[in-house]
């Protein structure tokens, strides 16, 4: 279970797996009694972070406190997206678990009002809201919406996407894939990345889908629709120039397909500009997929889309999901949007990200930094030099910055990109101290 | 979105879908108020119960308190499965979610003890479990493994099962199919009902398998595995004799396929007899799944396995369940099983069941009841006379019963089977309530 450093779930599960077989080695007893156990129990599913497993004792805003007494800083998980056990959700949450938690196939104030709520966020045509449990369920469920709508069954995606896993949405996912590749209805472009498009990414990249397309229409398949994370995370994070996801987007209309926006990474707020990052590109999505952030922890996710794109589906299918729009999930998620925008998240996610991001452009020139990308606390740190990408850095700085008391994991095709994602409140102190400690251990002093 | 009668998820939408044009006629205002909004956020999703939908104000054991100032005896809700709102698994859930709630590649001891509790109820071989959100992703998941471990596509289920929401898993469940059917890789039986099969139930039922496996591989498709709900209750509820599912799972082996049994129905004590439906029928499956009671509300579900099958899955795919396993998801999770133990539900679920059979039963002489099925807190009661199956007695009884202050819903082909499953906790004066209502409605007195 020991790796050397984190990488997005698909990437990370080949290295995990792979360095099982040293596991127990110099790790503290009562750690190397629990990996154990966990190994027994959940067998080849138990993939841990780190060469020595962290456990964790509690966790507030920003911090993790674990069981070897540190207390460590929190730049990798998005979920608690509004702080680690934010008062406000875990407020709501003991309130409503106490009162009742039923399906949604009775009437509810609570769920009513949070559907308002979030629905008065997104742009008109994007009117109706499906609640499911997971980012998983959600693109599942887009799939099959777009599917319905569109006739054609066929997915262009990037080409280190991850979108969930369930058995539809792995096969939108190349990332999840150890051997083999997606099916034929799934054809894969490389991501936004201006070192592959040059400076027309935006038509490049565009060109690229275009070609997807009609490569999968020569094939016999017909076209169902363009489905992307809007800040491309597991690729790597591209974010700039805002818009350049637009032409894109009208190639996939103009062919009859659907754009599905994946908002489970950037959503909420991440972005620094809005809630949704397909508004940073000027888009507007037949379908959006909501996850991670949305509960802040309590398993709550959906998709938004137009009324006439669900009823399509409605007259085909039945679609029911037990757990989704309890009223705990409504009580957790209602908390994350207000907690949001109480708290000031979006514009501490623009000042945060914005300082961090200026800081660590300064640090580039004197470092194997090639790249520093991305928008609001949604970065990447790209490592490469003249012999490529560098994941070897990346991941002797993640394993560093555990030592110096910081979380954090990379992405990208290569493992080479440094992910920096915490939770919406950390501050700008806190970003000095990953700007110092990167600066410690990459140029030493 | 008014409806006469509840049917399990599927059948249910395509009859509340139909009574959509006629909302709100005799709504009290407030009802007919949140009925309109719901249906402009959820649109087609929105699917409700009763004619007169319920709002919940809370609830606790079998009872629940609605808006119109009543309390309900709950006999249709198995999700809240050691009762609405029990205390021990409200305090789980307060304390953890206060403490910390993050993804579970960090060590936790609550989880970790809640799997080693969950595994030691399964037989041996079944040693390793995966933890998902929702019954859906559990068989999405089941799905893959078996395909993984037997090389083929192609599953047998029966006519109206209901297995979840996923693409996946939709395309095994017939009856979420309003129009088309499902794929040439998904062959439907006839479920185990003695009167399609007569005495012979065992071998006839292993025969439909084994003819539907040969007729599938005539048409060059191989075969994955046989997937039954282990009480067939979308079906109509099937439960005797024991054992009788033995030689159908012997068929699917021989053929070279997997038994999956899904225990999102009858697992987690509802039979009465041991934690789960698979052992009243002598079998060990190669993959159990379970949802709904797990957490009593919380979302969390899950599989287990053997390990060799999760290992070959494993090293093709990457899996990673954002939410699931989650401390949280596990502390709700060991409160069910506490709770199950602590309060004798099992035992409970034998002695309320069986004195409910017996009371139905003895009923049945006088009434248009067909049949009385089932085990433990889940019974079957099928309505039928020489028209055939007679759907619109179920109907009426289920809203006669609204009226009398009970909440019931119906199951099978043709709708016709009051469906019965309370919480756990139900006692025999609320069976005698529910028996004494129907005698009432059905008879007359």
């Amino acid at each position: 279970m020991t790796m050397s450093h984190e990488i997005d779930p698909p990437a990370l599960e080949i290295l995990a797996l792979n360095a099982f077989s040293g596991a127990g080695e110099g790790l503290p007893p009562d750690i190397a009694a629990l990996v154990a156990r966990r190994r027994r129990s959940f067998g080849a599913g138990s993939v841990l972070f780190y060469d020595v497993p962290l456990k964790i004792e509690r966790a507030e805003g920003a911090v993790i406190h674990a069981s070897d007494g540190r207390a460590y800083l929190d730049f990798y998980n998005n979920v608690p997206s509004v702080g680690h056990c934010h008062p406000k959700v875990v407020a709501a949450v003991r309130e409503q678990v106490g009162r009742f938690n039923t399906h949604s196939r009775y009437l509810c104030d609570i769920t009513q009002d949070y559907a308002e709520k979030l629905l008065a966020t997104f742009p008109a045509p994007l009117s109706n809201l499906v609640m499911t449990c997971t980012g998983s369920e959600s693109n599942d469920l887009a799939l099959r919406i777009a599917r319905s709508a569109s006739g054609g069954i066929g997915f262009v995606v990037t080409r280190t996407a991850y979108h969930g896993n369930t058995a539809a949405v792995t096969e939108v996912s190349p990332s999840s894939y150890k051997r083999g590749a997606p099916p034929a209805h799934v054809r894969v472009v490389d991501p936004p990345d201006p070192a592959i498009y040059g400076n027309n990414l935006a038509q490049g990249f565009a060109d690229a889908v275009a070609g997807a397309i009609a490569q999968m229409q020569a094939d016999g398949i017909a076209f169902a629709g363009l489905l992307v994370d809007t800040i491309f995370s597991s690729d790597g994070v591209f974010a700039d120039p805002p818009g350049f996801l637009a032409p894109a987007v009208e190639a996939a209309r103009r062919a009859g397909g659907l754009f599905i926006a994946d908002e489970v990474q950037p959503g909420f707020g991440r972005t620094g500009a809005g809630l949704w990052g397909f508004s940073r590109h000027g888009v507007v999505p037949d379908i959006v997929t909501m996850g991670k952030p949305m509960g802040n922890g309590y398993p709550v996710a959906g998709l938004v889309t137009r009324p006439e794109l669900l009823d399509g589906f409605c007259a085909a299918f039945g679609y029911f999901n037990t757990f989704a729009a309890s009223p705990v999930a409504a009580a957790a998620a209602r908390a994350v949007l207000e907690a949001i925008e109480e708290d000031g998240l979006i514009a501490n996610a623009a000042r945060v990200g914005g300082h961090l991001k200026a800081r660590l452009t300064h640090l580039a020139g004197r470092t194997p930094i090639s790249a520093v990308r991305g928008a609001g606390l949604y970065l990447g740190v790209a490592f490469a030099d003249e012999t490529g990408p560098r994941a070897d850095i990346a991941s002797a700085l993640i394993n560093g910055l555990r030592e110096e008391g910081i979380l954090i994991g990379a992405a990208g095709q290569y493992g080479n990109v440094l992910k920096i994602r915490p939770p919406l409140c950390v501050t700008a102190e806190h970003a000095d101290r990953l700007v110092d400690a990167m600066e410690r251990l990459l140029v030493g002093r």
